[in-house]
């Protein structure tokens, strides 16, 4: 489709500067923009592009003031990355829809499904599973038995869902993602053997959470693992049995939770940090890329670190580490120096 | 099902003190117990939550004496968590099984299969495998040519093993879990390509094995990548070609173990664990979460931090490190102090 | 198949010392050799198991001297390991390959497929995919809609390739690699609420990419997430949206690259590895295991740690982080030395 800035500007309650008429038909970042392109420039770090990008238009804050030439038509709006938005919503919602249960899928006759389901071919749906109505179960998605997922879900391709887990409402699990496998709970024998400890809890999603591609989360030894309303999970996290994870915490790729941890809401965590288990994170904690974390953290700390220490005192140590071998070096000289002031003075 | 306190007791050897008829059919851990639950009590860290649980039984240590009034049913048995592994065995016995091959099944005639097995739909199992009897070949699982799996396993949905691996008893593949893929081996040429290396070896997991939510093991390049008895691999772990993990070593989730490892026995590795290649690792070795593992490690000593030292070494080097830019800034204050003396005294 | 030392060496360009009758049909490393295989020595480390080994044949440099008496026949070449890599090329192109469209796979009556495919069933490709010729598809595949796929690539099973992406010549796509997922975009609403950002771009692997066991890498949230020619990633590795990998640049498992990162050509990475977003990588980077990223890096530089630093810094560092508690303690005693001769000087 495409769109000339005018019809844009309208739409977004926007005004024209440039030529109104010029047509855009894709959206490309500022310093990628090429024409026929629809850019935008939010964060001022970009600025510079503004003067040599090729993009037809450029979506731009109210009070923006060129400090040079700008060659696009610029549609100035209150909010311009909320403006974007707004039109990224539109073009997704515009694209064609998987639709329908393929003929090739799985699903049970005791499964009950709600309305206007796609469920592709390959897709398997177990005994007893309960779907809500506008779900999209992908080719090769796996949902087991006596599961009950919301409305408004998206299981993409070879997500896994074992059985007995809860899904709420507006879900969406990419691709390789796995709910519910079994805690890594053994009980050590005597020589040394490990004893399988039956994992007989599940996991609950509650509304509105992402989970990303190859990401984990097993279910409870018993009770519920639990992520709470809005959760977002990047790729390849790993969330152990027990974890509680609060409302609206957010965590990049690679992250691991470990066992009976309670995280608070709003928290933030940077990819590949790790928590030891049974630890208690409050509300609105952020929580540095790597860092490792072995005690309970406060609410509305930050913190960074393996161990995690306070963000900006990490930082200033680690600036001192690599100063290290000279101060090494120093104290030794020091050391000798006061050696020879000591005999000096006791001569 | 539900269980009257004094068939528990009469199960399990224990006996009742308070209401032997109060009924449950449920497992709950002490802090979240409902009326209808079962709980036990064995670490005493967790004693406090015996005077308000709402748990109708819990299951306690002989010697467990009571410091408040207790209103659960209790149980008292010589092992607390023992006897709880005992029950949660039977429950998870009790679950209906899935059984038989689903006509949606794609098995190549050329395979060979035990009794008692159970196949799902969308299951693809290659030419010239051999599957034992009782094992469970979940919807999804991927089987590849010339693979033999032994009695008792169970492949989870998107269990990948790749041709030619081989998989001893009672191993468990979790959702995702990859066997046999490519190692990561590639010979530099000239101009800065790289030419791959086939991988002409195999993986071979031997008895007891369980395999965490999509862990990869790759192939050796010759020879075998061999997982020894009782080995237990979380979810998100990483195990390169022609790596040895001996007999009943343990690693948490997202660890890394580089090309050529060799790990002895009854080790434990935390998550997030890394691996150089090429290192051996001996018996009994304990590495803590996050270690970076760069030289060879003797048998019985416990590591951590990266790269990896003494374990009480890091943690008494990790207090200091957070004093750093006090120290730096000391040691510049004793270097003035000390010119200051070097003055006075040559003056 | 089984060879005589004579036929390989006639193969290799080679020289036969000892038996060229002795036949060998299996490759072997040469600590693990035995009767029938054939080894190599290349690396002089591993020149004492020359003494030891049991296998029937070794391929060896030129300029191989033994310091004991040799038991294998020697085959002398030019470069043993590229002579070996000939040879498992040989084999592995001597296997037999899967070929044909099996009646169990679901291909779109849109797609466009080129000559020789391999498609097994379970094998799912979406409509108006494009697929080039000698192609393997392996069953549990799934490749979405207007996907573009060049020649001679692999994909195994559960790999997974969301709509619209576009892959070059000779790819290998691991089982349950993920190209394609969503970007990790959410946009912070009134009341902490996070708002999906619809990610609207693709994903471009160009040819000769491999992309190891459940490795994910995200689309685009508008342009291109780009992997460039020859670029290898090991297993389990992130690459969030908006990233561009450069030419020949090679990834240990696990690793993590952070939204809109630009990493230049032949970079090696460690395994773990981790980097900040937004940030510019040069040509020819070296980065160590497990280091954290959170500043650019110029072309040529070996770097290590979490921040990490020029890499022999790191070591250097890192060497005194076990003495900190002594260098701690012995600050403490110089500034009691320095009280003690400020008093002695002042009296």
């Amino acid at each position: 489709m495409e769109f000339s800035a005018q019809q844009i500007a309208d739409l977004l309650n926007g005004t024209v500067e440039g030529d109104p008429d010029v047509r855009v038909n894709a959206f490309a970042k500022i310093e990628e923009g090429k024409p026929g392109a629809l850019s935008f420039l939010a964060n001022p770090k970009y600025e510079h592009y503004m003067y040599t990008t090729e993009a037809g238009v450029v979506l731009v804050n109210q009070d923006f003031t060129p400090s040079a030439p700008v060659k696009p038509t610029l549609i100035r709006v209150a909010n311009a990355y909320a403006a974007l938005a707004v039109l990224l919503d539109m073009a997704d919602q515009s694209k064609k829809k998987s639709a329908g249960i393929d003929s090739g899928a799985f699903i049970h006759a005791s499964v009950s499904m709600g309305d206007d389901c796609y469920v592709g071919n390959f897709a398997y749906i177990a005994e007893h599973a309960k779907i809500g109505k506008n779900c999209k179960v992908y080719p090769h998605a796996y949902i087991g038995e006596h599961v009950t997922i919301g409305d408004g879900c998206i299981l993409y391709p070879h997500a896994t869902v074992y059985e007995g887990c809860v899904i709420g409402n507006n879900c969406i699990l990419h691709a390789g993602s796995v709910v519910g496998s079994d805690g890594f709970g053994f009980a050590p024998e005597e020589g040394g053997n490990y004893k399988k400890i039956p994992q007989l809890g599940n996991v609950t999603l509650e509304d509105d959470v992402e989970i990303g591609a190859n990401t984990t989360i097993d279910r409870a030894v018993m009770g519920s693992t639990i992520i709470r309303k809005g959760v977002k999970l990047d790729n390849l996290v790993q969330i152990a049995h027990n974890v509680e994870v609060g409302e609206c915490t957010v965590m990049a790729a690679q992250t691991g939770i470990s066992g009976s941890v309670k995280i608070g809401s709003h928290c933030r965590f940077g990819g590949q940090a790790g928590l030891a288990g049974h630890l208690r994170i409050g509300d609105g904690v952020s929580v540095g890329a790597q860092s490792g974390i072995i005690s309970n953290v406060e609410s509305g700390r930050s913190i960074l670190g393996a161990p995690a220490i306070d963000s900006k005192a990490f930082m200033r140590s680690s600036v001192i580490f690599s100063r290290l071998p000279d101060m090494y070096r120093t104290i030794g000289q020091l050391q000798r120096e006061i050696e020879q002031l000591k005999e000096k003075i006791n001569k």
